[in-house]
């Protein structure tokens, strides 16, 4: 199965070579990523991508000074919404009813219910259910680089509120929560791209009931 | 490129035909979860594999009364850790000794940050970011099911606690997240099987700075 080889094939790049990353594949990965999966498709999410290398630098520097930031050649930021509102929902439901000509009553429904989530959920637990669709798009990207023989590094470790500031997404409504640097492994300055992936055993991490 | 087509194929499958899934099938998609990629590799859930029709029967009910979870073949649940604990943070780093030899510097550094964040942050914010780790793992399954030509339903509408405690997870110090059903369409009774996908433009979805 080839899907096994890629993630066996990947893993989080910590050096990177510099190297430019075409344009095409940059493209398929962007294409896969704006095809996956959200709570009922609603993508509540923004990608914004930078190659900038000014950019990069100021990112590294509240980013712990990871140094693939700069080394990569594009750096992708999950940029989640700041909140559910009644108009991200109504600006989804017209997309619905434009691209399928009229809207299925449980879809609607559906809709109905995140309203009432919008107006009755505190923003943290908004948010948060809004950062975790991200996250299954993060899953997707990280098929999709390797699928395009193109390392990647999912990172968690920078500071958000920082990030938001330097990119204007306060403004956007958005909230960073996860960067994801795009580039080729340096595996010569690289000290994990030999280790041995660590994975529980399947015996462990698998309950059949 | 493949990733696009199974990424266009799949959809949230509304109605299964109750057909088994080979298990060399089933085996693979849960390889492809097993690789999948969490924070430092730490994997902090475990999966369900049901596949018992009273179970099921039962866990309809605490879902909304979603059909295919008794029309698929297996049910996958995504059971996140209650918590992060230096227990659980040990067992990995044994875990990654045992396996390499030995614990890289970072890696060390790592845990130890864990081992602070079990110590000091709310068992909320701690869960909260497990949870997020298994919705990586479901980005991971949606495409190995698709590559498989296994359809699926991400669902995260169902009652966590009544789940929890009808499969007893909470003595696991597991807790529920996600289920998803593997199966196969019933085209003929999906309202959602012929309707267009979704999605945001691309110009509407990527920011380039």
């Amino acid at each position: 199965m080839e899907l096994i080889k890629l993630l066996n094939w990947r893993y989080a790049t910590k050096r990177m070579n510099k190297q430019k990353v075409p344009q095409q594949k940059v493209d398929n990965i962007i294409e896969a990523i704006r095809l996956s999966a959200s709570s009922i498709g609603l993508q509540p999410y923004s990608l914004i991508v930078i190659e900038k290398d000014e950019l990069k630098k100021q990112i590294t520097k509240i980013a712990n000074g990871q140094p693939q930031i700069e080394e990569c050649s594009h750096l992708i930021v999950f940029a989640a919404w700041d909140n559910l509102t009644n108009e991200r929902i109504d600006a989804w439901l017209n997309l619905v009813e434009k691209e399928r000509g009229s809207i299925a009553e449980r879809t609607l429904n559906f809709a109905y219910y995140l309203r009432d989530k919008a107006l009755h959920c505190p923003i943290d637990e908004n948010f948060n259910w809004i950062a975790k669709q991200a996250y299954i798009a993060l899953g997707t990207a990280l098929i999709a680089a390797a699928s395009e023989g193109v390392d990647s590094t999912p990172i968690e470790g920078f500071k958000p509120d920082d990030l938001d500031t330097l990119l204007n997404l306060k403004e956007k409504g958005l909230r960073s929560v996860l960067i994801l640097p795009l580039g080729f492994r340096d595996a010569e300055n690289d000290f994990l791209v030999n280790q041995k992936k660590i994975r529980r055993s399947k015996s462990d991490f698998v309950i059949t009931l």
